[in-house]
């Protein structure tokens, strides 16, 4: 049982490392605004939640509970539920994962869950401390700053994938292997993971931003339809991935079957060019007693000449047929043409600056 | 026909394997909790429901026809009748169906149907006999408590395929035979079928937890809204086991070609090596008269040395136009990355655990 | 024009083979059940329907015309004008064919109307001679049996689709051919057809079913109801049949490019063979007058040798990288996993029985 | 600048070859029908549609503009603006274009705008000129008339595009070329055409239909709904078409690969049979002065009998392994089987004498 | 930061080159029209729309921000702020990007702002300062004209794609490569991405036309439902496009597939023919001494006779099963059919004369 909790009072005092009761005196007083954070649910948690803070058991066992919940809000009347995902990229040891946050929003409180480390609530934790102003406008725009963290600390995971299929664009066309067929199916898949995370996602930020949930305030609405926006933002970025994937695979399956197109082709010109002339050969080769040829002195002169006739010849007629391309270099008359989005900038800091600016 | 019957009279005790008449009488009482499971339904059954109970004959019909019906919930006033599905896996025999479970819920009964044993069903029992609490909550909560220990047991299914998927994808990139594709085909057919299964049933939860039933109240919505909840989670990891399927076929397809590929290249190598080689010797087999090479004492030696050289050439241009790889690592230069959910984490006694947990 | 009317007097006497006066008489009577079918229908029947009975003459016209019509419904206020669509299949001859049925319900009326004789309604005229509380139940009762019975009809076909499925997956497996693709094809799109035919008459049933509609009684809905059921099982079903069809496609195209792939390393092996043990008799076919190995007395035999080693040396090869599989026994490691619907269970003599048990 | 006009006096006289003084006069009396229709639109026509009628200017640079503009319905109060889009097929040329129909609906006019002749529209002023009692229903029944002649008019194209398919079908079995393939991807792009012209139709139909445009009188909604059943039963045929075209892909490409497997078979076969024996015969020509075979008298027969044996061998292990099939007949044990839709039947007049009939 | 703004004075002056403090006045005045165009957008300028105009501060990061946003409108109650997407063609560097206007609408104020040059936009302002009409009419005007011409801007793009596909699917008939298929699926990627920029901004453009936001005047609506009706013009265009990017797809891998089919027919008639003649001039070099055809004197010729013969036999053989076609015409009975969308034309001048004639 991890906990971190942190309590502004009425009077505008953070008071951080809160203990059990303080925490339960805090909750009771209805006033100032408190924010416990829990990571690595135990049952004990459960219990806290459930009897500590009166949150239905139901909720409480989605935080402990270490199974995936789908994203969903539930509204309990005296506070809301809500389950949101992002992706946790730790990229020292390039662990990959979707990561679960819920997150119960009351009038003076905010309870986040985790179970795993989350890179952006602790950013969140670190603003908290830094700059009070963040948890004085209140419950719903505390949690509109951690679900926003969380939502924008995708889009790293999305720039890594962008470079990834540039990656496998240029190796696919360089020189494509079975590694490569293996990293493009995995970039596709991945692709479909973070769209099945953050279209529910979508539903459930559209909810909160339509209105009509008492605990959100009017003027926070349009925060959580910036949220929105950045899903679809982060959607429409990751379809345009899945598109350079699926190009990718095509173009891969197509010059797997052009490289077998050679070596057949490889394969018929040697036949064609060596079987008539082995035959020629063996005709030579032959022993009957009768043969004029034989005897003349330049007959084999002659028959060397012939082979070279008949390879000079074999080669004309598949360069005429473009079999070979010797001299020739393949062009396409077509102009060069494509569409393609806006160069997506992103700095590295700009993680960091964002909430600044936002205050 | 076999039925069983549990009654929780209004004293608040529990009576067992009930007659008809009694049946009918603490039916007809209106008060305390009747349940009666039936399966194996005969026609006699079909009466009882219909005759005995005073239930509808279409409703009753769909109870006794062994075909199968959609999920659905129609609203009969005085009861609901709710149609779901579950999967029956028997781990010893390895069979694995869709099972249907029908529920008529009244205010002060249930009536539970199905034509084949339900794991689920008798773990319910077991629960009920064990701790009166279960019953006293209402129909309602008896009815969500049998509906969702139906829905969690398709999670062993689940949790099954997710191996089959992992043997699948480590025998496609080892050693991938036909028998490996019908494995992918029935996995992935497996998939649509969990998803034709499930699917409907969440417009079912849906209608129900939305409310607006008056014989599910409102403090019930939540559980309902639980269930609704697992079926999203068991059509997320499905959908990922689906992913999974596709990829492997993919990767199975390219490594057939890729094996073709290699045996046209061994074919087109050991033509293009010995075809000339076969000339030469062809050549120095002719029986012409004036042929001066055949009279240098070092000639043989030379035709010799010469095919060494033409194989030695060839295998170096093979190398070259990396048709072989000789001594080169199949390297990508693609950097490892893929988007995973969180590892599926799933209990053996998990499923006992769970009714006691909540209550 | 072959029409067959029967009249439910208000006394409760069923008139069969009524003139066309007499139609007209009970029609304008508003009183008691009158039921006319119509088949092979012409313009003169059009005009009974239009001036006769006063119905709309755009859907008059729906009936004479020999037109595909969608399944719908129209209001003309004091009739509803239904379309539904069955398949009629005549199991002697092997035709089956989408059919289409246009029914008049009103206060007092229903008027059947179909261009092929159709088995379903042939049944309904014998259960309604055979027993009157048919027609006493009201109009809409009579045109929801006739539906359903339409409706039910289209099990039998989706059965035969079923075998022929089985018979595809046994050939597909076994002896996969051309005709084997033809028939997958033919499957396919016979599953395609019923989507086609049966996903409209849902919206059709579910727009009568959910009621608003003053011709159709309260009682009457559970019954359209019913038939709504039936239209999601037989899609459920048909579904399953097209999964099966499209699973069928992958192994036969997957098989063929097996066969491919046999045949190309029969090819590469005999190449790989005989061109290196070619060259050799061909070395010793050359005509050199000095080539020592000529004189060995045991030359030739040390050349079979040198032959049978090279044989030895390609086999044991071929046999490790696993080109051939003598003594190998093809084996998945997979275990043997698919999830199934219950088995689909159809008496023949059901179809006959289900409206006396309806009743 | 080609208008014709025609006027419906009060009186009831209809009036043809109307000046613009004439048509300004009656579109301001409010009082009779006028219909003009426009074909070849110039800017000068935007004049009068704009400045003459009071019309929108949007609207009159819809029809001035030779752009294509989508299927649509635009309520301006005083007028509907409907675009709609029908299929002009020039039997002669075989010039097939999808083809653009403005209409704007008033009290007392209708204006009808297209840039290139239709057929259509052609039949309706000869029904006027006929039959006054066309234009006495009502500038609803008239806009109704003029949309539902250019509905009709698709079937015809849908009819060719059968027949189409009939021959592709037949050729793809016969002797499929790429020619076929240019068919197939041809007749397969008309149906998305097809498809994508009257699915928004469909949209504008239904608006019309449910009623509430004050313009459309309530007796005349049903007509709108028959177009709209049109445009559902020509959509419907059109699938089935497009069905037929994927399967004829199928089929091309599952020949294709048959064709080719075939050439392979051929090329592995009569490899299999002549190196063993051109190896035979090299070992035989070499010149090792001691090979005792050579000696024996009979030993040159015996070799032929040697290859005798192993070209019947060979061939009756391709027989047996069924590479080859003589005497074998390719059988399928499936049964024959395919839900098809009603034969189509459209007779060539029936275009003409459709309006009759529904007068 | 750059920027430019225009204001007419309620006396209807228009004046250009406002500094600062005069725009701050224009805009408190409430009167008049003020429109103030931001390019390369700063985060000064961020400021002066939080700080100068009061704008809320998350709508004047997404102008600041260098990332894309998805189009919306959200609705601020005293302005709009729209986000819309078009494409920048700049045709002398051939770089086609999509490109991203931010609008705010007030009651007396627009606000563009864009990250590159739009030529829509300059094309307005030079509109604007050449007559003064456009800006009389209002915010909500202006605004569409500069929505409209930034749409209406995609127009020479989609023209420039169709040019491709026409180029593309000459190609790919004539002499298909693989730059060929690069081209394919940088065209389908352009569809696709013109498709995902165009879907949303019909959502858009909906809203804003359905009516509802007070600050669009009743009259505007049908100019924004104008815009509308272009988006799925050009929607309709592209998807054209892309269905001739498929087919030129599956044209090039069938033409793929047969000219390997070509290369292997090649290699098996090669085969076929040598192979026999090789074993033949083999026999009669092998050295048996017993061999009574060598002694024949015309033993020779026959043998080449014989040879003559079997070439000839092979290739009647070939001729004959359609392996090879000398003298055939290649075919298709299929008469020729397709429908095409009209003529799509589009006058290089047009763009520039469209506004004046929307005056």
């Amino acid at each position: 049982m991890t906990y971190q909790a942190y309590y502004l009072s009425p009077e505008g005092r953070i008071n951080q490392n809160l203990s059990r009761e303080e925490i339960k005196r805090a909750y009771d007083s209805k006033e100032g605004l408190l924010w416990i954070d829990i990571s690595e649910t135990t049952e004990e948690d459960g219990e806290l939640l459930e009897q500590g803070l009166g949150l239905h058991h139901l909720a409480a066992e989605d935080c402990v509970s270490p199974l995936i919940h789908p994203p969903k809000i539930d509204d309990f009347g005296d506070y809301l539920f809500i389950v949101v995902h992002g992706i946790n990229h730790t990229a020292e040891t390039e662990i990959v994962e979707t990561a679960e946050l819920a997150i119960f929003i009351g009038s003076n409180f905010v309870v986040s869950n985790h179970n795993c480390p989350l890179y952006s609530v602790e950013a969140v934790k670190h603003l908290v401390t830094e700059d009070d102003r963040l948890m004085r406008r209140g419950a719903d725009f505390l949690a509109y700053i951690i679900i926003d963290m969380l939502i924008d600390n995708v889009m790293p995971t999305i720039d890594r994938m962008s470079d990834v299929a540039e990656e496998i664009e240029e190796e696919t066309i360089r020189n494509p292997q079975q590694p490569t067929l293996e990293a493009i199916l995995k970039l596709k898949r991945s692709t479909l993971r973070i769209h099945r995370v953050m279209a529910p996602q979508r539903e459930v930020m559209n909810r909160i931003s339509r209105g009509g949930l008492p605990l959100i305030k009017q003027e926070a609405l349009i925060y959580y339809r910036d949220v929105y926006d950045h899903l679809v933002r982060i959607e429409d970025l990751n379809q345009t991935i899945r598109d350079r994937a699926d190009n990718a695979l095509n173009t891969y399956l197509s010059s797997v079957a052009n490289r077998q197109n050679e070596v057949m082709k490889t394969l018929a010109i040697v036949a064609t060019i060596f079987m008539p002339l082995t035959l020629l050969a063996g005709i030579y080769g032959m022993n009957f007693e009768n043969m004029p040829e034989l005897k003349w002195s330049w007959g084999y002169f002659a028959v060397l000449g012939l082979m070279g006739i008949v390879v000079v010849g074999a080669l004309w007629k598949f360069w005429a047929s473009r079999w070979v391309t010797w001299g020739r270099r393949r062009v396409t008359r077509i102009r060069p043409f494509a569409v393609e989005p806006e160069k997506l900038i992103w700095y590295v800091g700009q993680l960091a600056r964002l909430p600044h600016r936002r205050r």
